[in-house]
């Protein structure tokens, strides 16, 4: 039905998502074709397991044992990778890929937020493609969005929620009132949350992603090192609450932002306004604002993971390869991607929020308040609920804009008070 | 700085957009030519009016009073067409331009949405380029995410806020209370509204977004006159505010949806959950959810007007350009354009809002509920305010889907009732 001769294609990695993709393009083949100008074909397939049953039919279509092979098969044009892992056989596979002279096409951003400015280097220096779409905010096409149509523009900011599994914990949280751990227990068994939820519940799976964008938006290698990253599990069910009451939600969210000294990046459980855009993302959605000095903001809300969405951004990658777009890995020639500066985390300033335990006598306040004070920290409101001569109370605080440096020596003078018990919660206040 | 040889435009228009496109490819210069890989030059403008004054500066660049003359330029390799209009030289500079073998960019919407078929054979019968990312939503970079990100999915259906005008007058009405004609009055005075502002809150320029943004999502041909239109004038104070008191936001909303018949498209002032995302966009914002079968839900927001906003999606037009990437208009080459099909807007069922005014009397209701009935639809809640022994009262009634035609004629008869006075406000509740 297409013109142009088919686009042959290896695909590494069989699991949701590879699976997804195998489906996607046998099920909307001439969709597929008549957008590319030209059939996409599956020669060959590879997976750690050939004898496990798989949803999908694989008949028509190379196994081949050893993914490695893949980069070698003279008859396949690119290569997609969706084993994962920043190591092992997805690096050697990816790096193998470009050696031989083929485009490669990814959903791993472990590998890329570690090894993305080598790779993007050797991809570069053979004039290939390094295509990875599928990394950052799966069905969201934040990638293209902004290497092509914020191409104009200086990014000034990016704000994201990039991890379905810690947006779905932190809504159940705020919708059923339960704490992190319970929640957790749920999401696991439908699915939501991996046995071993660690990369998504301490923030590095968004991290990895953040790295990338910010790479991208603003010009720099990456650097996965330069995220400041704390996960969701310090979040109480009553931080939650209070940050309703005060007309915030509870986000792990991105920021990475641009500044006079180079690029700030962190990953984090921040408060957002709970009437913002943002704020009103929920459930497993990935969300994306970018503040660009020219369009203005730009807002993207979409699924970040899953087998469609994932497997809709791959195989808008590799339309892209079969049209013969080839772009810069990220955005520009890599000799001219900047370095990311020394902007300490530290040393931006947003509103706080704070929750202490204290012991509920009188005076408390005051010592907290004079702390404060002398590190030129202004309060904004209080919500303290009391009384109880036995247990400690809880005391909430919102403190206008002031430095992380500032604030985290405020908390620390505040922890060593006799009246102050057990430790506190600390998470800024997005400007969102 | 970059590699490649320049490439060089005609820029045809210098209002808002125009004088923003020139200061915006002058100060981002360096910029766009990393992304681009090389420089993007104004080699030539053409306005209606040289003498006057421009806060742009247009040093070095050559003046045509002839903006046809751009199109002869043989040092020229795109035009940029941003004179706005379906016909007259608009048009001419149009086909004359891809007649000369040159690429088009144009934010024209009117031009494509009567033109865009001609306009798109003749770019493809010579292998060149009609960009019209600024035409549809402003700076949401919608057109490229439905071309190319989404290309591997079929769409279903669209949700759109495609006219910030209005957006802004509904929104100004929902937090003042004020009526629609002061509030209009008030934003032409600022700026927001033109002296002539029919072709806003009629609902003509959304319509023409509207139908750009559904020609390449189902691959038919832009059909402007299958969409069924009304403005906003006719909604008042009173219908935003029980839409509130129901939970609802008023906007102009455009539907377009892909059935088993083809294609149904509407703009008109529908209600939406004032707590779902897009009852969430306020102001001059835009924004487009597009429900796709295999990425899912997508919803992008952003500013759909202003010179900063649409001079950054032109030059993102003319940076692909600058790279060679050529695109079939709307997604596929012409010939595999479909038909949209024949679909009565009247045949689809949604959910209505229905505010009558009424005689206070006993047994109104239940004459309007047993027309209502006869035609098998189904109240969901029911407002009525009273009482008053002389003038009318209002009466709400919340429908349960129901298809447009049955609507219609209830409301037929229910305004032929001796004790329904005056006209009726009649909307669809959107499914979000």
């Amino acid at each position: 039905m297409a013109e142009g001769e088919a686009y042959r294609i290896g695909i590494a990695g069989l699991g949701t998502v590879g699976a997804g993709l195998v489906q996607l393009l046998r099920s909307h083949a001439d969709h597929i074709a008549a957008r590319a100008g030209r059939p996409i074909v599956i020669k060959a397939v590879s997976a750690r397991d050939p004898s496990r049953t798989r949803s999908v039919d694989l008949s028509g279509i190379e196994w081949v044992d050893d993914p490695l092979r893949l980069a070698d098969d003279p008859s396949i044009d690119a290569v997609v990778e969706l084993i994962g892992g920043s190591e092992g056989i997805a690096r050697r596979l990816a790096e193998k890929t470009l050696e031989s002279g083929k485009s490669l096409v990814t959903a791993n951003k472990a590998l890329l937020a570690h090894h993305g400015y080598d790779l993007a280097r050797r991809a570069e220096k053979k004039g290939l493609s390094l295509a990875y779409e599928a990394a950052v905010a799966g069905g969201i096409p934040i990638i293209k969005t902004v290497r092509e149509s914020l191409a104009a523009n200086r990014i000034e900011a990016i704000y994201a929620i990039l991890n379905g599994t810690c947006n779905y914990i932190l809504t159940e949280m705020r919708e059923s009132g339960r704490d992190f751990k319970s929640v957790l227990q749920d999401a696991q068994k439908l699915g939501y949350a991996e046995a071993d939820p660690a990369f998504d519940i301490d923030g590095i799976d968004a991290a990895h992603k953040l790295c990338l964008l910010a790479a991208l938006a603003f010009g720099v290698r990456p650097d996965f090192e330069a995220v400041h990253v704390r996960g969701i599990s310090g979040v109480g069910a009553e931080d939650i609450a209070f940050a309703g009451q005060l007309g915030f939600r509870v986000k792990l969210l991105g920021m990475a932002l641009w500044t006079d000294r180079g690029m700030a990046q962190s990953m984090e459980p921040c408060l957002v306004r709970a009437d913002s855009l943002i704020g009103g993302v929920e459930g497993v959605y990935n969300a994306v604002l970018l503040e660009a000095d020219t369009a203005g903001q730009n807002l993207c809300v979409g699924r970040g993971a899953g087998a469609g969405p994932t497997a809709s951004a791959v195989a808008a990658d590799i339309i892209d390869l079969a049209c013969g777009r080839v772009q810069p890995v990220f955005g520009v020639p890599t000799e001219r991607l900047r370095s990311g500066g020394d902007v300490e985390q530290g040393a931006l300033k947003t509103r706080f929020y704070l929750h202490l335990k204290i012991a509920d006598q009188p005076g408390v306040l005051a010592y907290i308040t004079a702390i404060l004070r002398d590190l030129d920290i202004s309060v904004e409101s209080v919500i303290q609920r009391g009384r109880h001569d036995t247990r400690p109370v809880p005391l909430v605080l919102v403190l206008h804009e002031t430095p992380g440096t500032a604030m985290r020596s405020a908390v620390d003078r505040i922890e060593r008070l006799d009246t102050v018990i057990g430790p506190s919660c600390l998470m800024r206040i997005a400007p969102l």
